[in-house]
């Protein structure tokens, strides 16, 4: 058994569809989400002439992510969870993004999840990521990152991404703090919350709820302290990943 | 001005509306809520059978809560942060309440938005609450709360309310941290996060983000902490409020 | 018990909103609706270049406007009652503007009903009406009557609003003609009327209709004789009311 | 050039879809609508077992019914004016039905304009009155009418047609009252005004309205004069057409 | 009983409303479509400015076409059959329209079923050639023929209509091959077999499927055979209909 | 480059998702669908009680599957094309399917195209059969096949699966006849024909059109032979993978 202070077996596949620079097939345990980022020239009208680019996320399961198969999204209602997931994910990834460094260009960021098995969103957001500095490459190529010298390969600096981002689920099951939930832990959890944080340690996004049931301060700095060493596993990760190959 | 750490000023009036007995006009400084909660017999179908009853929210701004004028959510497409908003309501309504003690009965929390200068998700839930505790005694009597003698009605004990709930936002702005932003404030905020809270001090939800921006551990405890502070204060009000004339 | 040619209470609220110079809180027995008007610069394309302006309107019903509690209409379907009330309010505002010179404005009343019992769209065209004086004269200051030194306010004339607008239901009960019916009497009524007319005493629209039922010449003469008594008191609430405070 | 007072011809085709028992095609001019009625055994939910039946109405423009073309209400919006003439024709056909002698069954009455050129809801009204007349006749033979002897068919009574019901148009133009307005006049007419009346001479509906203009007791009284005359002859056709063929 | 390679009888009435210029009510046996060309100048903003045309097609039962009646679509959901039949009449009338000869117009046609009874794809793609033909006629007088001399009216050619299109279907009952299937055939059909070919003999489309069946070469040679002679037969009536009156 | 009458490389992976028995992911060139059965016990309402199983399929392109993006099908309006090609893939499954022998059963096949380069519709069937065979297999183990000894693996005969099934795209391009088209040869097609025929050699379904053009009886059946050479193929990899593995 996993211990609970243990992130489940990450793997990246970067590339992973032959016509989109920016896909990433991310597998957590059983989870696994097609994470694509696809840039536009161009921003929203409401946007236009000020410089700035947009980045934005949608999120979807594929009907048999789930069983029993979940119907599709298509009567034009997309339901709530869906929404604040998506919107979640596009403000994860506007956090470490310089919208004037970009230009005016739009990015979609879609995370397709072909099997859900606990943290799709945080999966989304930490191979979203990838998918999104991939993406960039292909149309600022040299250009990506916005420090010099980053990722070691010798970036000369000024680009759009200022840090990567990545997150992770933690909660109390059974009054004991678990890291990275899946849907067996997910399912009996008091409470869930979920970190997004940047490489560089700082706090982007925490989202912490009980279901039916509350939590004091102590509780609160446990789970703090468990995501905040899931993220830094997970950084090492899209690192690796990201210099794996020549951008 | 008001002080970082000072509420705006707070108006209940309760029984609202003549016909609905759970119907609270809540005011906190320029931001108007009127909050009515209404029961019903029977819970939906998939809960039936089980003995236990259902909260549920909805949120909603008229449209002239804001200038310029907003339209109405008619086109069968409720976007993305009323969604979220009423989700947390029903969630934060959910935490106090034991939904055993509640019987087959489906509440439900409707929030309109009369007026919106900043705060209206967390004047909503503490407003909606004083409706929810006026609507479940209309039709519990004498058994709205779960412990005897509560709230000083000398209640017998053993209803459906657990505890109160109070919610206020914080946020960063200028790198100085401030409790309650109205819109002026929210607007220009680095980091805004809005806390749920019960009148035990237990936390029921933690939602904190920075659009573009992110936040470290130490400004994380100063918000929490201011936080806290706004919660007790409401608290209070919520309490002396429903004190004021016998359920 | 009200004589049968006797309106109900009227209680008339001017900005009741802060934030909106055209917002009306106008009570009529129990029924509350909320009036606000707001005007924005320019017209629909299908307009534009033409020097004229634009009045329409909006109705709503707030879900515990009546018990049982009512959804909200957010499915994309607006029922068939909402879309005949909010085009006939539309059109009473439309019949007393001149719309040239109003020039190329858009103005949008919305109603919304807080609390229903009976003559809600009655009520929402003489509360909206005085909405949309307000609202004109925050853009207009000065020139919002048509007629020199119209309501006795020293007006130089050559102002968009021609005249006055108030409605009133009136209808058959038990074979008794009966002015502004409540809601326990237009639920018995066999005949129903709306009457919309000006101050000066002429038709806007007249919508009579016997549900499973039909009306003589003889019924239909006393029903419009008491709907001209009952139009000319509220024409004089309405003058009372904008008369209470320079505009 | 047609007199003020007098109506266009009226052309009527009973069983016009071998199909449909109750098929009308009803020209009024160049005014042209199908008029199908068909009768389901049973009611919805909410009126079973109550003993009683139902009628309702939809209309609808074919798209070339008018130039320019029209396109089709399939967007899951039926705009307002569809709303209001569907409404307006179910509550005249209910007006002359009796619903308890109908029995549990649910009637519709489809009528689809196939060309229009003014007065199309008042065509359809009187075209629809013969087709629910021959499809209750379909499944109630011997036993459509309420009263013995009805239409000179030897009728023994009973049934749930109570009398005849017909609608038209009538409006000033230029200062001069007009009976059924082709859609020139129409365009042109400062009132306007449709009056729906029983055979036997009683009101069912009356909607007048001026359109940014208003009008006074004495236009209404020549216009509902004429309406009169022009529903004494329109029921004269209906008779006619009913009488040319045994149901 | 019909023979199984002869068609149903056909009645094709031209200029069938007044209004419209290509308007025709096209039978053939029981099953009856209007068929409504309508021509407008413009096409759609993504083929503007190449100095081509575009020709579309809509398909719509009317509710009692069948029985029991069809609810209308008006749901936002154009059913799925709907959909594919409307696309397959615009493929099969732009299959004979030279696009650049038309100009940039935008022609529409419109095909709504009256009475249902089997075959009422091929029905509208055959009447609503004539329609297309007619409607093109009253905005390019003279023009209408690719070729000089067509249909014997003198054309000087260079039109845009290079062949005449018609439609039939064909199917496979208790093993036997038929020519233009009603209702009561094709619902017992183990094959079912649409062919849409021009005046000339050239396939435009074949859409042959053997629901919950299959069917082998000889079956589909024998079928394609059937399907020519028929198309023969339409080809002489629509040339027919066409002569019968100078364009 | 290829040989006109050769497919591109097919490469079938089975169990692709670990927690859907029937899940395949299917490339043919750089054409990438994901397609899973999924089965449920039971059937709608409708269909209830007769003993019979229902097979209906999906189809949906991801976002990125295409450049540029494709925008999701989630405004309740699902495109023409969609509709047509998943309901040529459900009446492909139930061609080869003995509804009887799979019991009161619904399945449902979803083909996701990860990757679109032309052909999709075709790889959905011819992957999705094969993801049916392996999800009718986990809840009939030996009984999928209706014949004894079929497909090798000592099955006993009776199950539901009567034949299999496979799919390919044939075509005209400048003026040559060429199977399996690639977009950049779909894209120039003057003809364009989709063929599904049964392992057994017999025709499920022939949809072939010229869009703006036609053809002739010598070109239909040179690429009616093109198509059966390319199913025998096809036939052959689908024997291959499901021999691979026992079911």
């Amino acid at each position: 058994m996993r211990p609970t202070d243990q992130l489940r077996p990450i793997e990246i596949t970067r590339h992973y569809l032959s016509g989109s620079p920016g896909s990433v097939l991310y597998r957590c345990g059983e989870t696994v989400v097609l994470c694509t980022a696809s840039v536009q020239e161009g921003v929203p009208p409401w946007m236009a002439g000020r410089g700035k680019g947009w980045v934005t996320a949608e999120y979807n399961m594929l009907p048999n992510s789930t069983a029993p198969r979940k119907p599709r999204e298509r009567q034009g209602k997309v339901d709530g969870r869906t929404t604040e997931i998506q919107r979640l994910i596009g403000r994860s990834m506007r956090a470490v993004i310089d919208l004037e460094a970009l230009g005016e260009r739009s990015v979609t960021v879609d995370c397709d999840v072909l099997q859900a098995d606990g943290g799709t969103r945080t999966a989304a957001i930490t191979g979203g990521f990838i998918a999104l500095v991939d993406a960039i490459s292909a149309v600022m190529p040299g250009r990506v990152w916005a420090t010099a010298g980053a990722q070691g390969h010798g970036e000369s600096g000024g680009g759009p991404i200022r840090d990567s981002v990545a997150a992770v689920s933690v909660g109390v099951v059974d009054g004991i703090s678990y890291l990275d939930l899946d849907y067996a832990l997910d399912h009996r959890a008091e409470v869930d919350m979920n970190v997004v944080m940047t490489g560089g340690g700082r706090f982007v996004e925490i989202q912490g709820c009980g279901e039916e049931a509350t939590f004091d301060q102590e509780q609160l700095h446990a789970l703090l302290g468990l995501a905040g060493q899931g993220i830094r596993a997970l950084t090492e990760r899209q690192c690796g990943a990201l210099a794996s190959a020549p951008n």
